[in-house]
């Protein structure tokens, strides 16, 4: 750190992603990407001409890209923004609605704790129940800002629609921000809701169901009121802020939709396979909707299992947090994959 | 507006982009775009593999542009930081170093007094001279962040690298930043001055002489510890800034350096030309380093000839602010539509 940065930002704990080892080749389930490639439309429009033309700036307003989105989520283009990931709305709806503070789960994702802490928010931590649940009731009548994964990570547990809008309705000052960034996996989205809630933000991303995480992409569809707040913090930080291959890939994803959302099933009945294996094995299986699985055994600690997963190749994820450390998350990738997951775990167990 | 945005940003000032017309084919000429495609190295390198691929993950460090980066600027990779175009950099800047104010010129790049409304920082604007040089000893002894396009925006005037040191020396308790955007077209770095002083901050862009406006991306050279101190804020926002494409592409444009210096050659060529054929017709043409030209006569204002060239099929950049309202901006494009461009504005002085 240099002597000349701003005494606010010398706390500052910054966000650590999901490592990725460049020693050998791993089978990676630690960092909830997909494990099918992106679609032939998608790499069909990505092409010379497109490429060429990177000299001339991108459509600040990605045009395109959002006519597509709102096909495929039946709204208008007014109530839809794009952005360089959902990281980037997230960090957005921190600084435009934080200013009562903001209260999100003790065990959720680690961005929403960094970004607190980065716009230095008075923070209400409100426990998931003992079987990792949220705590809805816990949500109602905060007047802050409230963020909740839905599915949430690293759990992939699920709320259904009826709790999102009691804690919308008991909240009517003050933003809720649902980030569906694990919703395509057998979620349900709150996307609808936004038009009768001017108080609700959806967030979701192109990372995961539509095996995009490297192109970097995420969008949000909410009232047009707070869609205006959020450009206004694009236009004042970033008005370029998605790149032209990024937004051409992202329209054609949607134009290949049925693909991805194939896929998407696909990745469930693997996780449905996981879960059922795991079992089997006496393992503690949280109830996921996403694209990973929380899970715990009582004969070898998280961090061990995590060690010798990775030794074997494999890649999963461990959280030294207390109260999940006893867990790994473990993506789920294809059927050959988490076969040999499985392999590698009876061995495992077996020493 | 929502009802919900914090009052800090209600006030808030966006940056308004160039224009972007759909209504016929214009000669883009208003948002300083280079007329070369990207290199046959870039197509090359943008591969159905990289594009399948996007389901991974960019990498967060950005290894192999940065080692692009290093060889080419003869630096070290812990000296560079790259970023989701520039105006990431420079808001990371503000955000960072603003806390005892920020000093600018009255006419530079606008972006600096969106960032400075954003953060709140108390502001100094230290005028330009009567000729439109940089007012250099104003600048001296601030004792707060400096920010400092060169070439200037939109003037394309140039301050030495002595000019450079001493505004530096003079600020020994401060963070000094040189927006080098337009560095390429005959200017001077200060890149290499950074290994002398830990206060300088050297920013540029692959927009303008690398032809990649639309992939986004900057990058910028200082001392380790300033790199440092903008990791920790892009690991608290946004890990994954630059998506995997604009890394393949970025780290090619280098590879290909010749091929883009050239190019830049021949936009200093073009710009000459076009100077010497508007000082002809008894403009007032500065004297520009940037592959753009800031020209007016006092034949018609500089609205009505900005309109009267987009009449024609030519769009040009002008600006409402007071001081400089009589003057358009002019991107300097291929030879043919500087050609063209020549052509139309003696038919317009004509009638």
């Amino acid at each position: 750190m240099s002597r000349y940065l701003t005494n606010k930002l010398l706390g500052l704990k910054a966000y650590v992603p999901g490592e990725q080892p460049q020693d050998k080749q791993y089978i990676k389930l630690n960092t909830n990407e997909s494990p099918f490639a992106t679609s032939d439309g998608v790499v069909k429009a990505v092409n010379e001409q497109k490429i060429r033309n990177l000299r001339l700036y991108c459509d600040p307003e990605c045009k395109a890209l959002k006519t597509e989105l709102a096909r495929v989520y039946k709204t208008t283009t007014d109530r839809i923004f794009v952005s360089n990931g959902s990281d980037e709305i997230l960090n957005f709806a921190f600084m435009a609605y934080g200013q009562n503070g903001v209260a999100f789960a003790d065990i959720t994702y680690g961005f929403y704790s960094v970004f607190a802490n980065l716009y230095n928010l008075q923070t209400e931590i409100i426990p998931l129940s003992e079987d990792f649940s949220l705590n809805v009731e816990g949500f109602f009548g905060k007047n802050k800002l409230i963020v909740i994964a839905n599915p949430n990570a690293p759990t992939g547990k699920e709320i259904s629609l009826e709790d999102i809008e009691k804690i919308v309705v008991s909240n009517p000052n003050n933003i809720v921000v649902i980030d569906e960034a694990y919703v395509d996996f057998g979620g349900t989205s709150c996307s609808k809701l936004t038009e009768k809630y001017d108080n609700l933000l959806c967030v979701q991303t192109f990372s995961k169901s539509r095996s995009m995480a490297g192109a970097r992409l995420g969008f949000a569809i909410a009232n047009a009121k707070i869609i205006e707040d959020l450009d206004k913090i694009k236009y004042s930080t970033n008005p370029y802020n998605v790149n032209s291959l990024t937004q051409v890939a992202g329209a054609f994803a949607l134009i290949d939709n049925d693909y991805y959302m194939q896929n998407a099933k696909r990745i469930v009945e693997n996780r449905n396979y996981t879960a059922l294996e795991l079992k089997k094995l006496n393992f503690n299986v949280l109830d996921s909707k996403a694209n990973f699985i929380f899970a715990k055994t009582d004969k070898i600690s998280g961090r061990n299992l995590y060690l010798k997963l990775k030794d074997e190749g494999i890649l999963v994820r461990h959280f030294d947090k207390e109260r999940i450390k006893d867990f790994i998350r473990i993506t789920i990738g294809s059927k050959e994959e988490m076969q040999i997951f499985i392999q590698k775990i009876k061995e495992i167990l077996k020493n």
